[in-house]
């Protein structure tokens, strides 16, 4: 398929995902959708309240493409219960939109783990996954980003299913980031197969066997220095990880911040001229990997485009998660992966 | 046992373990000797070499107290295997000092995985205790420390072994850190007993039930948050995280370096004198955790104070492990875990 005939983008938006919704996710994908002005918009919720935050923000939209749902999930329904409890929840109705073709990506920011269900059984794996991954940029020390797979889609996660979460994010690396051959690390205590679990030293030879680019074992510090372009684990591992990165700058905050409130010689330091230098400086620096800005986390193995974002994601963030959903199917991400994929299977 | 009555503190030092041994191990280890003047040093390792950096580096020491060791395990060295193949090695020789009581502490910046097993099998462990663990400090937002447990000693641990951790953790807290009551938790990646894995809810079940003060599951962003005051988690995990934290500094350094290359706008926001004026903020804010002043970390369990320190520790590191060790002893670490494991044993 190329891009000459394939259909017009469309993407649809959870516009009840988030803490912030519908406001946010209306705000934010309207904005995408008058930028690009090349995709299909489809908001997905209550229509009372989508069209309640069109009208009261002025926005330019047509209303045929409210899609209405009844249900909806929030952050503390159990991940697995939505899909009995919740059937007609924005998140059920919007992957469905996906199922049936009538768009090609679904984006949201709420509950993540009911957004892996809904997209996993709303959309169906693609032949040969047997775990999608949500993989997540995180920033390095070459001014890079180093992937990091999976992130929390799934924990307890089988050496076959690291192996595929390998295989899925290169391709995204490859397609969507440009890296042509991406470096793959396995995270593990050490360099040596001999340690860490046997999970690991099974994983590495999966690995190892395949035609990726597998570099080997790598460790905690290898994710800033840049080492692999991807490091695979386990979603648990990966989950905490992620999550401890994303705590780094309101940590540094709080330390600068500890440090100038010791003496006024600290303060002086800190803020020669009464405000921090450095403190844009480092929002600049570690910009590129703030969720507002990486435009979500794909969920990579099901049959179509699915993007989760943060539940506090600002406008922006919805805005960039569209617009990365668009370059997606801009660049056949989907089509890639079912490729790369057929391939595999014809190897075995 | 008293302060009165109890014997003179003796430390022994494994002059052979560390990037830089026996330089660093045994100048370090003398500082701290000609410093706090009430305790025996012992060197441990080959006596030409130590009595080589003494006699170069003009140091005031009585050979007496070098207790030779023909072997030296190196960083490439398997750890279990360092036991059979040398079994007189400085690492051996050292435990060997604590087992028979002639001193009550053994510090090294050797290879970590030897120095758990010459540890566990040189000294014992403490009855009661299954695995020992490794015990960390991380920087949280509060200005204070997050410690976390197990980083390492041991991967694939079970939830009576994580319970240990948390218990021998908490005694440290409490005994050398003077937190009373010590806030555990362990982590995971979401609140709710239902995520994560079994033995996640396995070691949570075992936790609530003690009298420890748990608080239930954490996530990644609660390390720097400083939500507990411990967490604790297989050494997998552990191990990966601090050395994920460990790197961070490295990591800004080279994210504000590449910030300020970018433009000479940039520059001169980072460094309006011409130097950082925020680097010695952050090199302090940073510097309670820095390995060179957090004095190594204890291996809790096992019979006898046993302190392990970064392969590439200065004399400063070497310095404020032996003064650790000190402080443990004159605080009767290893009296009170005993203490504790026996009231622990009575109550089942």
């Amino acid at each position: 398929m190329t891009n000459d005939t394939k259909s017009k983008c469309a993407i649809a938006i959870d516009a009840m995902g988030g803490d912030f919704a519908p406001h946010n996710a209306v705000v934010g994908a309207i904005e995408a959708f008058h930028e690009a002005k090349d995709f299909d918009l489809y908001l997905v919720g209550k229509t009372d309240e989508i069209k309640d935050v069109i009208s009261k923000n002025n926005l330019n939209f047509n209303s045929d493409f409210i899609v209405h749902a009844d249900q909806v999930i929030d952050m503390h329904d159990h991940p697995t219960d939505t899909m009995k409890k919740k059937p007609n929840s924005s998140m059920a109705v919007g992957a469905k939109l996906v199922k049936t073709g009538k768009a090609h990506a679904f984006v949201s920011a709420g509950n993540t783990g009911a957004m892996v269900v809904n997209s996993i059984f709303g959309m169906g794996r693609i032949k040969g996954v047997s775990r999608p991954t949500l993989t997540a940029p995180l920033p390095n020390s070459n001014d890079g980003f180093t992937f990091l797979a999976d992130v929390g889609a799934f924990v307890d996660s089988k050496p076959q299913h690291i192996f595929e979460f390998a295989l899925l994010s290169s391709i995204l690396l490859r397609e969507i980031y440009g890296i042509k051959n991406p470096r793959v690390g396995l995270i593990n205590v050490g360099e040596e197969d001999s340690k860490g679990y046997k999970l690991t030293s099974d994983t590495a030879k999966l690995l190892r066997e395949s035609d990726l680019n597998f570099i080997g074992n790598v460790e905690g510090n290898d994710i800033f220095k840049g080492t692999a372009d991807l490091i695979v684990c386990d979603g648990f591992i990966g989950n905490i990880l992620l999550k401890f990165a994303e705590s780094m700058p309101s940590f540094l905050k709080a330390a600068i911040k500890n440090y100038s409130n010791k003496s006024l010689a600290n303060k002086l330091r800190v803020s020669p001229f009464g405000f921090p230098p450095t403190k844009r400086a480092f929002k600049e620096s570690l910009s590129k990997a703030d969720p507002d800005n990486v435009g979500g986390l794909p969920l990579l193995g099901v049959n179509g485009i699915s993007i989760i974002g943060h539940g506090s994601s600002s406008t922006l963030a919805i805005k960039n998660m569209v617009l990365a959903a668009r370059k997606m199917y801009n660049k056949n991400l989907i089509i890639k992966i079912k490729e790369e994929l057929t391939r595999y299977a014809e190897k075995k």
